[in-house]
């Protein structure tokens, strides 16, 4: 019976010892993140911080999903534009809207920066802000990556999702920090990171607080622009939600920069983490060129500043969450 | 032995049925609120919230600390002038700087809300946030209520941060909704109510990311305003800041209306609280005239709303977390 006890102690205690990060292979980018949580995590390592201050802020599009050929959020707003246009095609009044309505990416694409910000608008705005969660976790729910066959939201990244909840059983919070919409964001954070509303900082509209006749309250989106958390607009996102330095950054590209400078810029340990885009086989190889995800002061950089830049190919022996 | 330890099992267990608000007296306020809390936390009742929605928003003036016979952020604000002024005179280049840098109270109110603004301006801008934050720190370690000679940080309100840990211990995630500067707040929200900073939800003025010929990041106090968390503006800063309804929302006065508002139209239990300034002894008597606090709907609506009104004289056996 003793022994029996005693096996499942040993047993009970096992996952302990088990990898955390067993989706990243045994490089130099895995072990230089895992000595550096053990460091301040452990309460006689000079660099051991309090577990009220152990806060990891990540980016999202690129850093926690995927990103290309388009935002996810892009795609979502053409096709609610389709979805409202086809109840109403009145909705499609522009050239950029008719575009959507048809679902037309090219045609998005050229209508330039007006067009999108009509598609945003129109997918995005006058809409009460619970509504619009649930509209976008019905997409969520059914809409699929042309390239992948996957659905968009099984493409987050499993070492990723495996990092967010390494850091969690060390006592982190976890922050999403994106230059995406934050109610978007929200609708699917807590299922796919385990990240709770509270902590996603994003971009976002107005929102005004209105009282139908009823007697309702809601809180209806507005199309006028309140905050972009994006580039600059991070630390001051970071600084407005969460109100302390966080001690680990994780991004993919320049508009991460700053969010990494801010972080490593605090006294005591911090870490600086960069995931660089090599893997044009199982995901996509993208860096200096294109219009979504550029990192080139990132690159140039992350040496000298003494961030670690992950490389996906090599560094990680699987890519999403969904099965492919 | 055996007994010992039998002994030591039953002491280790008495605080769970300790009183949880030993500074309420036992009137109809307390057994509502306690009422409310057993039924949303027992996973057998019909009401029962689980934990990751249990969120309950307080206002910080009149509600978690006194506000009179001024906001003591504007008593802070006059001292910070003074100061700066007494170090370098020309800052003092208005009739209302003059007079906050002479520490003449009246002579601040005549100059308006004009005048306001200027003196906010001088003490809370120009300045990084950290630096912010130190000298709110600096300023709350000595001075002191002219009427009561306490600390201002020792004017909270000894049975509101019962209130508070009563929550926590029952998993409630409890956070400040201020119509207050934020960083304000932050600077002592932790010490005072155990309430972090990614947790205060406050007005802001815009912050901007800049980076100092030596490499240095700062978040600089920038003189536009970016955000009011008051009346409509509070269920909004709730969105923004925890993107979930609260399931209690607790205030003191026509600027929290819509946050009750909002909390209390939520499906399933909801519990508003506000509290009433009834006690002209022990602290200030006011609810539908002044400048301050003024409660005039919340007085006339809060009984058909099924909110709780806090009648302060007779509900609270203790004021003040400092000692008298």
């Amino acid at each position: 019976m003793r022994h029996i006890a005693l096996a499942a102690c040993f047993t009970a205690a096992l996952p302990a010892f088990a990898d955390p990060l067993p989706s990243w292979n045994d490089t130099d980018t895995k072990s230089r993140i895992i000595t550096f949580v053990e460091e301040v995590t452990d309460p006689a390592a000079d660099g051991f911080i309090p577990v009220k201050d152990r806060i990891a802020t990540f980016d999202n599009d690129g850093t926690l999903w995927a990103e290309q050929p388009a935002y996810f959020q892009l795609v979502f707003a053409i096709d609610r534009v389709a979805e409202l246009a086809a109840a109403d095609p009145a909705i499609a009044g522009s050239d950029a809207l008719k575009a959507a309505a048809a679902r037309d990416f090219a045609g998005v694409l050229a209508s330039g920066e007006e067009g999108l910000i009509e598609i945003v608008k129109a997918s995005h705005t006058g809409i009460d802000t619970e509504a619009f969660i649930a509209s976008v976790s019905e997409w969520l729910a059914t809409a699929r990556h042309p390239q992948t066959g996957l659905l968009y939201k099984e493409m987050t990244y499993q070492p990723m999702v495996e990092l967010l909840r390494y850091l969690r059983d060390e006592d982190f919070q976890t922050f999403i920090v994106s230059g995406g919409g934050i109610h978007f964001v929200r609708a699917f954070a807590e299922e796919a990171y385990g990240i709770p509303p509270q902590n996603v900082v994003g971009s976002q509209v107005a929102t005004t607080y209105e009282v139908a006749g009823d007697g309702t309250p809601s809180l209806i989106k507005q199309p006028e622009l309140f905050f972009v958390d994006d580039k600059e607009g991070k630390p001051v996102g970071i600084d407005n939600h969460i109100g302390k330095r966080p001690v680990i950054a994780v991004g993919n590209s320049d508009g991460d920069f700053a969010m990494l400078e801010y972080t490593t810029a605090g006294e005591g340990p911090r870490l600086g983490i960069l995931l660089h885009h090599t893997d044009a086989e199982r995901e996509f190889a993208y860096d200096r060129e294109g219009h979504i995800g550029v990192l080139n002061r990132g690159l140039d950089e992350a040496e000298a500043r003494g961030w670690v830049l992950i490389d996906m190919a090599s560094d990680w022996s699987r890519i999403y969450t969904g099965a492919r």
